[in-house]
């Protein structure tokens, strides 16, 4: 199996990170990754039924004996040396909104776990086999895309863990694309600005009207086209919101 | 034909402009708009010998009589109340890279005269019929595509002039996208950073690689892209560069 | 007198303007330039008669014709050859908010005529003086500095008129740091980001305490600091706002 | 002595933090923290022999214990319920250029681990400090300031360790200007764009001219006149770079 190319989404939830993965799947074989089960299992069960490929492995996306272990498995799958030809970054940290001096060091640095240390880890375990998505050909650039948010450009009062990590995130994403664009890979990011339509915010902006909360298959659509930007035509930063957004 | 919607380009050139023309032209009848007819004639017929429908009007784009009569042209082929699915501003003033204290006045404003007045005059031209093309419930939202550059967002040494015209017409084009994204209008903004490969550049770059000029029609799938993102997903802004640019 | 170095500030009017000419006369004679003398006839007056030295030139900042003839009656003044410690452009062109359909041609370019044109007419007219001033010595690197707003970064709905000149202000300031920094020439941007205490906005903010406006005095201040950094030490942009503003 | 305003300088080194000490001694006793008593030592001692007040902690400022250690000797010293005119964080990372592949985990989070860890544990320590300086009746309002650099804002190829670790700093920096500026605390960022002139930069860019380095005294200047600043004219953000360099 080791010449077909891959792609990999960490942060599976209901929303971005499933309609990614459900969008990618009709290209490639992907795997999900997320802490808990529940994210995925559903999930790969409905691809798999559908005539696509996935697999999911429970994954603690900011340790890296975790994310090792993973990288393990997707080889046993897919063979040693598997390729591929898009990974995704869609996780975040726990989102804590409280006044500054009540953060205690844990609130504070569950941002920077996830979207420091998790991006930076999934980051050296995709970028190899990116690169092997290159040499092997890949129709579509092989892409790196990183889920950003309002809190990737604005540092809001009492937002500081969540902003810290997503400016983080962003220049990880920034430097890399420098870095690995001559190479070959297409390293994006997108700053989704706004509420996302997922089972948890169907009450929210209720009277704001239909077009209020941004679709998360919208945003698959984005990346997908994002992925298939040729070498010579690369896009490194999209903002993406609903057509009523203040912003 | 008032209920076929149309695309209009602003800045037909050998380059974006021409690239984005023949993209839209597959779903739209297109209007071109150029100051010299030699840089819309062939390009009409190509689309018209193709199946497509295109008609050219010699524009000043930063003239308001010249724009009135050009959409005085358009609603005498269109037909009065016809709609617009895309409008596209590909305009550019004439490029002086001096030191400042050499430019003439002329040379200073050529900047500001099309990026400024002529992306108004345009927008206010384009925008009744952008807002004709929702209720007239466009397949896609109408869309209002600004071409940006490097000088954008960036004031380099001895290119004042073409800063402050590019940096206005970002400006505008999010000022745009506040007021009319929440009637229904698309309004983005694209950051074209390198060079674009044409004949004019052909010489250029040329120990750079074959992806070191920027791909005209891949400016034109990027901006199809922009044009079909539903209301709940829109993007204002993208970058586009070659993978090897330094940035 | 040519041996003297002076300050001239565009824009006088009862706020900053008057705040920062009354800041540089207590060490240079300053030219006040406003197109209505009614905003520099009592501050010239009130300059002298507290020891400094103050004129005021009606200017129509935007008209070549008009900024050739005041920068002749600097020259009947302080002589020809004079030279320039110090320029502040704090002119804005008038400022409509309206529907963008509703803009008049006239409207959409009054901010570009005075942020656009007249700031390149002026920066022409002192940057001459300015490098004179290198040359003769100047304490402090002679300082050019332009007054921006929240309008400079942002371009919010119904504003495109006062954004698009505020933007291309930030455009033609920032090249003009690249190319005259090198030359000891001090260029620097501000962004007033909130409303000015005059007695125009007296009855403004009146509910959000004695520290939601902007003191003039301050900007003052600020742009004297900036005057006074030494040339390995510019500081090209600073951000000002009231402690309580929301941004 | 509990009722005397006190500074605190966290990163004091050769360069920016034993300029901006001595300069804030002039006005306050000030705090001395950093890892290595090499660094703070014969600061110390000038400062205290030429007539104002300094202590030096060794502190490890990205380990709470440590922090927490230094803020209960600085109560020992200046009395329980000690307030704060000004804190100035200018602690950075180690500096990691490596291809991104290389990078160990702990190169990586060496930037995180001080520029967002260690900057929230200075934030929390000092803030309260600084909110009792403003009960207290500072006669400037009490000041918290960052040191950034050109990695605040550019993600640079090879650079992701520092530029994630800056970003993030960033980010906190602005949400804690937004959450405590109404509050009387005035917080700011200082882009630091260029080498700085210290004994280890001495050999650097001795082609490129006098100006050619960032004086650490006019960096020191910078910070006081964004600390004397009143409620009504804060400064967020402001950047800092030599005349002649090239951004």
């Amino acid at each position: 199996m080791a010449s077909k190319l891959i792609a990999i989404v960490a942060g599976v939830g209901p929303g971005t990170g499933a309609a990614v993965a459900k969008k990618f799947a009709a290209s490639y074989p992907v795997v999900l990754l997320a802490r808990n089960p529940d994210n995925f299992e559903s999930l790969a069960e409905e691809i798999n039924k559908s005539g696509g490929k996935a697999i999911g492995i429970s994954t603690d996306i900011s340790d890296s004996k975790s994310v090792k272990a993973a990288f393990g498995k997707i080889e046993d799958e897919f063979g040693v040396g598997v390729g591929a030809a898009a990974a995704v970054f869609n996780a975040s940290g726990r989102f804590v909104r409280k006044p500054f001096l009540e953060l205690t060091e844990d609130d504070f640095t569950a941002g920077l776990d996830v979207s420091g240390k998790g991006a930076f880890l999934f980051s050296q375990a995709t970028l190899p086999l990116l690169l092997k998505g290159v040499d092997a050909g890949s129709k579509y650039p092989p892409s790196l895309i990183f889920t950003g948010a309002t809190a990737s450009i604005r540092g809001s009062a009492l937002m500081s863990s969540f902003a810290t990590g997503k400016f983080a995130l962003r220049a990880l994403s920034q430097s890399l694309a420098r870095e690995f664009g001559p190479k070959g890979v297409h390293v994006s990011h997108a700053i989704i600005d706004g509420v996302i339509d997922i089972p948890r915010t169907k009450e929210w902006l209720k009277d704001a009207g239909p077009d209020a909360k941004i679709s998360a298959n919208g945003i698959a659509d984005a990346y997908w086209n994002l992925h298939t930007q040729p070498r010579t035509t690369f896009t490194w930063e999209i903002d993406i919101r609903p057509c009523v957004e203040k912003w």
